[in-house]
């Protein structure tokens, strides 16, 4: 039996499960949605995630959604490579930098996102998002400036870091209005250690599957 | 080397450790911390966490943040019981249950939370929040109403759920005033499988040593 995982383009969650199975080598049907289309809502789908998110991993008779959850149980069906480490020291670390993204960068990214979109005007809220995430990326930038973000390997908690962090990047090819006074932009010449980690990831074997279709 | 604790009263972060150094019976050296002393911005806290939250571990040289971080650690140190399973399907299926409660309960319970407990009007935010506060609640008492929320043992994903739903029961007792208006009171008598479920967990040994102080 096949793995299908159900994804969208640019969805960050679902490019975690795309990488996570590329990196374990672990053969799949792609099934890929169209928002647009409105895929994630059709009776099929529901009928896998009454949520109606991606990503959604069908493995025979087993469904399951929430891309973390797809990945540790990806990690205890193909061991090897590790996502989640080799000791409880490295589980922990790994985790720990996982919350780290969610707790403290996930929000403050999505206020800057939606005013970087946006035509909406810059308040106190955006200036303190943006000063929260610059404090996450000079952190995050220390922490991977020798390779991963835990040992020496890519893990869970560089899949988890990458997609957003490709998505910021994304936004700055055009450094001019919003994108250029953020002033973060071109982000790897702001922060070359993350641009140094990003250029690792997308050197991986079989990235360029994951990469959403509709950046090309 | 004893495992060092450092919680807090109440945190609903910090119960889930203390819970599941319970349930595995580790023993531990308990560091309650006192928010209202200011016990969490001190330098000797700040020494092992830099963002000044609970819960820590500290287990000899090894020092970790973040709740979910340190029951993966854990389960990796002491395996037995398992909190995150004994199968791929059931570990995903585990953090599956960890994420629903991060991604679609955590936000609507803090805001009802929030106008419960102050004196703000009640807006349409708190009305929207209620209502998929309500959804979860039902999908949730659907899946425990045979035991636990993963198989016939109490997992990581119980953990999770546990502290916060047990504050809202609290916050119950006295049904007067936003209380009573918010139609959610008594708890157990309005959700009986999850108040069976609730039981379950006060059931299992070491269950007073997590209880928090403060609401003795």
């Amino acid at each position: 039996m096949t793995l299908e995982i159900y994804w969208g383009s640019g969805s960050p969650f679902a490019w975690r499960v795309l990488l996570a199975a590329e990196l374990k080598r672990i053969a799949y049907d792609s099934k890929l949605l169209e928002f647009s289309k409105g895929d994630l809502k059709k009776p099929e789908f529901l009928a896998l995630n009454p949520r109606g998110k991606v990503p959604v991993i069908r493995d025979g008779d087993f469904v399951l959604a929430e891309s973390m959850a797809i990945l540790a149980y990806l990690d205890r069906k193909v061991p090897d490579p590790p996502l989640f480490g080799r000791t409880p020291e490295e589980t922990g670390r790994i985790w720990s930098q996982i919350f780290d993204f969610e707790s403290y960068l996930r929000e403050p990214l999505a206020t800057v996102s939606r005013w970087l979109f946006g035509d909406k005007p810059r308040t106190p809220d955006v200036d303190d998002a943006r000063a929260k995430a610059v404090t996450e990326f000079d952190r995050f930038s220390e922490r991977v400036a020798r390779g991963y973000l835990v040992g020496d390997t890519p893990t869970a908690a560089d899949l988890v870091w990458f997609p957003p962090l490709r998505t910021l990047v994304r936004a700055g090819v055009r450094a001019e209005g919003r994108v250029k006074e953020l002033g973060l932009f071109p982000f790897a010449d702001v922060y070359p250690h993350i641009g140094a980690w990003m250029a690792r990831i997308e050197a991986l074997p079989g990235y360029d599957r994951t990469f959403p279709p509709h950046w090309r």
